[in-house]
């Protein structure tokens, strides 16, 4: 018999480990394997890239899980400036292009798995593609920020969008010795979060010296006579900059799934089932930033671009694809970022989210320390918590604080994930010793806290 | 009509807590209350005494959550250096005897609350009460031994017991300076672990210079000519020691309620409901040290003598006194602790307490950085984690590991109380970024490697 194949397009986190799990099942005779990368780099740390231009990691090859040659060697036939530009379901075939040679030429599947990501969000504004204007998706992204800022050495930077990518863009920056102003178009950085807790962020980032402006809508970037960049134009000012970051959101990469037919929901990313195969299809898989995800709080789909989901959609992918079984049954929202000593967490819905799913809801916010407030500079934490009206089930947690802060969130995340009231998580068994917790850990403050508002709210 | 009136026995973390919670509820004109503490301090943090003795904490009062003027102040009748002496449950009194005046008398209850907290094991040793031989149970302890290390100042120190205060005890008397030998009974320290898990432990206290001895028991301390410690005697050697401090663990002060026929468990401690009401006395609560606490994992009872549990007990009995609503529903025995910058975290049931609780597990090992991997200076972590055998059922968890190790458990705690299977936690939707985690969470690689060990095990 001959073996089967299947396709991969896209070599990062979830086709390549969507790849590497199938190749654990089923050997080369069994199952053939080829992936089409776009780009230069495959297997890599997108993630890791503001902590590359930070300095905290030295090279390139540090954020490179694994390299085309690595996948080679396992029998993966991983072909890397390779751009998949049609996908014929009829046919069961891809069309490739070797961006190279610039030929073309069809590749027939019995498996496909589409792993295509996401494109950061780039607005046609005049100056845009000037030279010192950065997005933080590739490898090739962070090389030319790096050699940009190798040119402007301490200068000025202007962060454009003030989510995780820009928060620690905004980091990194002030790490390689920027003056650093952050414009976003909302009331506060950090929009994942409510604008209460994203005051905070706010907060730290002045402490910081990094100057945030919001309401700030970019109209157009100057270039002076060298043609690089030299300014950002808003509607009421001119940010003077050295070097641009565009950190303004991702967008699922779908116009090839889209023009084969396949299913998009409200956030145009792919649809699959709980096995993370299209909707529709059976014999194709999707996975990572270019799908959408069932959001366990409200049994919506949303779009998350995070390398742990991709890699979690890999690993189920290549087990069904490979003839075992996993399914992917959602996620509740959890991220976490920082900004200096600074963390922000969140997980599950914020107040806005709530309205919008038709959820009534109570919040409780509290203030305490990360270990016992006895210890000398014993952390400080803002915990916020939403509880659904009457029922009490938690709805969601933003915690924003010094050291501990963020992967608290992670109490929160499971308890979501259990579907536990704020009555219930006060009694949780939580880890207590002085250097690690107060007697009642802020999550359990919180839970208090909102436990008392639910009641308040009353029947 | 008069005010009901309500006793508590016992002035630390459950009663005062019992005592402020009930007072939220009924003024003073509703309720009386009174409260009986033996000791010179009330409402004080026993944990945090290493720290104090370690130097973190500089005074004695930092330690002191509520002065007793501060309870008084909120109409709470607290009378200190007072010791209940006797209960009548028939006659519903207790006898009180002013430990300063030697002056015994009844006072009539309403109601009862029992937190008389635990004892600590204190083996009838030649030697056991010299000058010099400390433990670790109330502020006195702490301040004679502070007493005592003014004056051996940086000499020998022997710790009895490799539990959390025995390791929490070496790592202050390092810190002080002292050469620490720690004496402790079983193969490896931190027997609250399994002994794979404690040699983890083992060798970070060798790694910081602090000697353990294993299977070391203890049979006379001897004095020198000042009537002062000066060495410990074990069956095989003899230990030099200028300051001994005994760390052996600590038994259910239930002396006067058994005395009174009330209810004891296997582990003598107070057996409760779950509104921690005394089992058949519809008057009478108990909580904090003195109770044994359901196992939710098991559906037995345990004695755990925790400051977290002991405030969650008082504010469930406050609310019940108080004539509100509250209940307690168990423990999944989760702890904390560290020895200088290796973190030891454990929830759940060690391979030994499945065994007797009858049941079959599967146990995986897993070793992670606890940030992304290329992050400089990535912390370790070991990841321990049992399921039971068929069901998949998490079981327990012990870590290991650098900063961010040990309040990683709390994920697990949490995953225990909602019965999740390892499957199931492997999709948590836990905190990702690389200063916080890699993007599979150490939890999530230990939940992945024993849902494979489950599925090998079979039906």
């Amino acid at each position: 018999m001959a073996a089967e194949r299947l396709v991969v397009i896209g070599g990062d986190a979830a086709g390549m480990s969507a790849a590497s799990q199938a190749r654990r099942f089923k050997g080369p005779d069994e199952l053939e394997i080829v992936a089409f990368e776009r780009g230069d780099y495959a297997s890599y740390s997108a993630c890791g890239i503001p902590y590359w231009v930070g300095g905290d990691v030295e090279r390139l090859d540090d954020l490179v899980a694994r390299t085309p040659e690595e996948h080679r060697a396992r029998a993966i036939d991983l072909r890397m400036r390779t751009e998949a530009v049609r996908i014929d379901t009829e046919g069961r075939r891809v069309l490739a292009r070797d961006l190279d040679a610039g030929t073309e030429s069809w590749t027939e599947y019995d498996k496909l798995v589409i792993a295509t990501g996401a494109r950061p969000v780039r607005p046609s504004l005049p100056g845009i593609d000037a030279p010192g204007v950065h997005g933080v998706q590739t490898l090739g992204d962070g090389e030319a920020m790096i050699e940009t800022l190798a040119r402007t050495d301490g200068g000025r930077a202007v962060v454009v969008g003030a989510g995780y990518i820009g928060v620690e863009m905004a980091e990194a920056l002030l790490k390689r010795g920027y003056e650093v102003t952050v414009l976003h178009r909302d009331e506060q950085p950090m929009a994942t979060l409510d604008p209460d807790m994203g005051r905070l962020v706010h907060e730290a980032m002045d402490g910081l010296g990094i100057t945030t402006v919001g309401g700030a809508a970019v109209s157009e970037i100057l270039t002076g006579d060298d043609g690089r960049v030299r300014a950002v134009v808003t509607d009421d000012a001119e940010y003077p900059a050295d070097v641009v970051v565009l950190g303004i959101g991702v967008r699922p990469e779908t116009a090839l799934a889209e023009a084969a037919g396949l299913p998009l929901g409200p956030h145009r990313g792919l649809l699959t089932d709980l096995s993370m195969r299209v909707r529709g299809h059976d014999d194709i898989w999707a996975g990572g930033d270019c799908v959408e995800v069932l959001d366990l709080v409200t049994g919506t789909t949303r779009h998350i671009a995070l390398g742990t989901h991709a890699n979690k959609h890999g690993q189920i992918i290549g087990a069904n694809v490979g003839g075992d079984y996993g399914t992917f049954p959602g996620v509740v929202g959890t991220a976490v970022s920082k900004v200096c000593d600074r963390e922000i967490a969140r997980t599950g819905l914020r107040e806005k989210d709530a309205r919008a799913a038709g959820l009534q809801y109570v919040s409780a916010t509290i203030e305490s320390t990360g270990t016992a407030g006895y210890l000398p500079g014993a952390p400080l934490m803002t915990v916020k918590m939403l509880a659904e009206r009457r029922s009490g089930r938690l709805l969601g947690v933003q915690i924003v604080g010094g050291v501990g802060a963020a992967k608290r969130v992670d109490i929160a995340a499971v308890a979501l994930t259990a579907r536990m009231t704020v009555e219930q998580m006060t009694a949780l068994d939580l880890g207590y010793a002085p250097p690690f917790s107060p007697v009642w850990d802020p999550v359990l403050v919180a839970a208090r806290k909102a436990t008392a508002a639910v009641r308040k709210a009353g029947w």
